[in-house]
């Protein structure tokens, strides 16, 4: 059976996919940074002479921020686009990585063999699972077994401004029958799982500005305002004492979860005290009546991800700043309107301030919530095809991340899109020492071949 | 007679005045950041020649911080000790200066020509006004008309860490009849004043801790408490809505006004809506029952002088960060106690700690109120004098500031203090653009000139 075969040929060629993940690895794509334009630049044309090896037709797309990476590989059967993000998070706080975050190296650790370095979860070594599937079923048959169309982004982590656009400019070129998102993980580093949830998120950066000038804390301290102070009011504010969401309206479609969604979640014995544990805290910090499992996959959120301002540096500096500024983000469900909520929120905050301060606004992306159309057919023999390769058989989950590409798929091109990812919970994306395991590069480069070959047999 | 002699000497000297204190603003002497510890030594190397040069017999003296400068010149009379401090703030926002912070200038302004550079006014231009005095009386008489200890500092702008040991060492030798501190500013820009109330100073540095490390708001977004959540709520409860600080027993040591003095302040018609409007606002942020002149003089605050925590660089990073941090100043009066002060506030943080997050402090300094007895001969010799420079009669006047040496001066030394600086409310010290204006420079050195003539007159 030539299935076997194709994992067979993975099998044997780990050690070379490894190396070419560490050369894609080795290429610092922070793209939120504009100190790293040319590098991100540098991964696009990496991956384009990398898909022209198995024999696509490819080409880097400008955009006004970093490129596009868009190939084709023809063939009979259905027509699936697989997408991708090249980007990766910045790596502050680079103290406590314990290597060079862009100087990867396969680790033996505890748990096996992972490989260190930033982006090797997030995206790059998932992107390449997929990648390499391709490879050694082009190597095992000479021709694949369906159209794929490869996509490939360098703004996931920076907002994606230059998405919307590229898509409705090339819609025709995108059109497929289905999308494949590898970007999600195992539910509880284990059991491989299809997404079928997304949270929608929105990211707003708020500026207080008190005195217009910052102030001697002796000269003026007690009779000027100071906009640290309002600040830590409004964010004080934004919960109540149940852990609920103050700003008017923010409720507005939020869906109850229902009763056959909530019986699966529970079928996966969700181990609440173990996810918090493994970071250090026991009491969940959301709306007291909910289970931490829908906190973080069924209900919004409202995180401060950042807040400055006065003397930040070593000793003590006795300012009355200026300006205070936060970085605010809300994760969203079900029908939420992201405008709606950033001008519900920017006048919540407006509310809040005294009279003589001033407020201005920095609106960083605006994504719904997506739902999956699960009886979709491909859904199934997704499902069928991780669960050979597994141990567990697969589940369809829910994801407190945002992949606000799956929606524009179906906004923008009406396509569905199966999510499956092979990252573990322990994977430190966006962290310091940010790794990939070894197992899930292998099993996740097989889990596709498998995947692909469910969706194409007659 | 000879004090015209030595004013006339004063004003022919200026060229060369204001070149000796362009030396001294060159040498960067940030005292609270490790970077620049040999400037400061720099600093202290470069007054132990000056104060040689009018005949001083003087030493750096080393600290475990930065080193002490002590000289002295003999003479008759009564023996005065003169304070100043050579450390200078740090100069962020740096981007703000409209030039190099340390290539000082004079600079032709609407109201007059300034010198701008960081230190100009704090403290270096004002320490130098006393150099000069006794310059320009040497030169003219030669020798001075009373022994005179001078004392410089390096760390006054870091919390003096050094101090109290210091002068507990050198007690014997800083023995004098009064103290001369020149660090502090004419009342509105206009009058000469003499300071006879101070607030005292306490830091405290706090670091929140939720999760023990930076997590993926997406994958914990809602269920794991966020740390600036946390530290928002501990700020935005430090003030009630009327203004009041909420620290239990922060209040126990704070005195009523008298009607002496209260009758006093009334009669400087301090124009409370120009001092806010200065600085862009028009409501005072203290308690609501206060003049804007009690909020700074008489009544003691809480600050919050700086706080980061998560990503704060360019775009955005959905993080929720382990740690946040804030740094909290207190303004004191009367006789509150800050120890006191102190462990009520690491109290009331802890109080309002969620259950699994952690909290760590670290103290800054903390030194209590100051208040002098007029009724020391020199107050009303020292009023006089300047009244004969200045076009308005000399006031006592409170003082929103911290020079915690006026205390200790008292509580070691057994000395009073005679505060007397020439500062403008304009001179943006610990802000951008720090400038001190040529009149202060000139008027100033004339005014010690005459202070010192009319304490040594029999």
């Amino acid at each position: 059976m030539s299935l076997d075969e194709i994992l067979t040929r993975i099998d044997s060629q780990m050690p070379d996919a490894t190396e070419r993940l560490m050369e894609l690895l080795r290429i610092p794509s922070i793209s939120t940074d504009p100190a790293f334009k040319s590098q991100c630049d540098h991964a696009a044309d990496w991956l384009v002479a990398d898909l022209q090896s198995i024999g696509a037709t490819v080409s880097k797309r400008p955009t006004p921020g970093h490129p596009m990476v868009l190939g084709h590989i023809d063939g009979d059967g259905p027509h699936v686009l697989f997408y991708g993000h090249y980007d990766v998070q910045p790596v502050d706080p680079v103290d406590l990585w314990h290597r060079d975050p862009f100087d990867p190296q396969v680790e033996e650790t505890e748990s096996g063999p992972v490989i260190r370095g930033r982006g090797s979860s997030d995206d790059k070594g998932q992107l390449m699972t997929f990648v390499e599937a391709c490879r050694a079923w082009k190597a095992v048959k000479g021709s694949l077994p369906c159209k794929i169309t490869f996509f490939f982004e360098g703004e996931e982590e920076s907002g994606s401004p230059s998405l919307i656009p590229f898509m409705r400019e090339n819609a025709e070129e995108l059109r497929a029958d289905i999308a494949l998102i590898c970007d999600t993980g195992l539910f509880e580093s284990r059991t491989p799982a299809i997404v079928t949830m997304l949270r929608g998120l929105l990211g707003e950066e708020v500026t207080i500005t008190g005195p217009d000038k910052d102030l001697h804390s002796g000269m003026y301290g007690g009779a000027a305002m100071n906009p640290i102070r309002v600040l830590g009011g409004i964010i004080s504010g934004l919960h109540d004492d149940t852990g609920r969401i103050t700003v008017p309206g923010f409720y507005d479609g939020v869906p109850e979860l229902s009763a056959d969604i909530a019986a699966q979640w529970r079928g996966l014995h969700f181990d609440h005290q173990a996810f918090l544990g493994d970071v250090g805290l026991s009491v969940p910090a959301g709306e007291q009546d909910r289970t931490p499992l829908e906190m973080i996959w069924s209900r919004p959120t409202c995180e401060v991800n950042g807040i400055s301002g006065g003397y930040t540096g070593d000793g003590f500096k006795t300012v009355l700043p200026s300006q205070a500024s936060a970085k605010i983000s809300f994760r969203l469900v079900g029908q939420q309107d992201p405008h709606a909520i950033r001008e519900n929120f920017r006048a919540y905050v407006r509310s809040h301030l005294p009279e003589d301060c001033e407020v201005s606004f920095t609106g960083h992306g605006a994504s719904p919530a997506s739902t999956m159309v699960t009886t979709h057919p491909a859904f199934e023999a997704a499902r069928s095809a991780l669960s050979d390769e597994w141990p567990d058989a697969a589940a369809f989950v829910g994801c407190g991340g945002s992949i606000p590409i799956a929606g524009y798929f179906k906004q923008i091109l009406d396509l569905d899109a199966l999510l499956i990812g092979f990252g573990k919970d322990d994977d430190q994306i966006h962290s310091p020492n940010e790794k990939y395991d070894v197992e899930s590069f292998h099993k996740g480069i097989r889990s596709w071949a498998r995947v692909l070959d469910a969706m194409t047999r007659d």
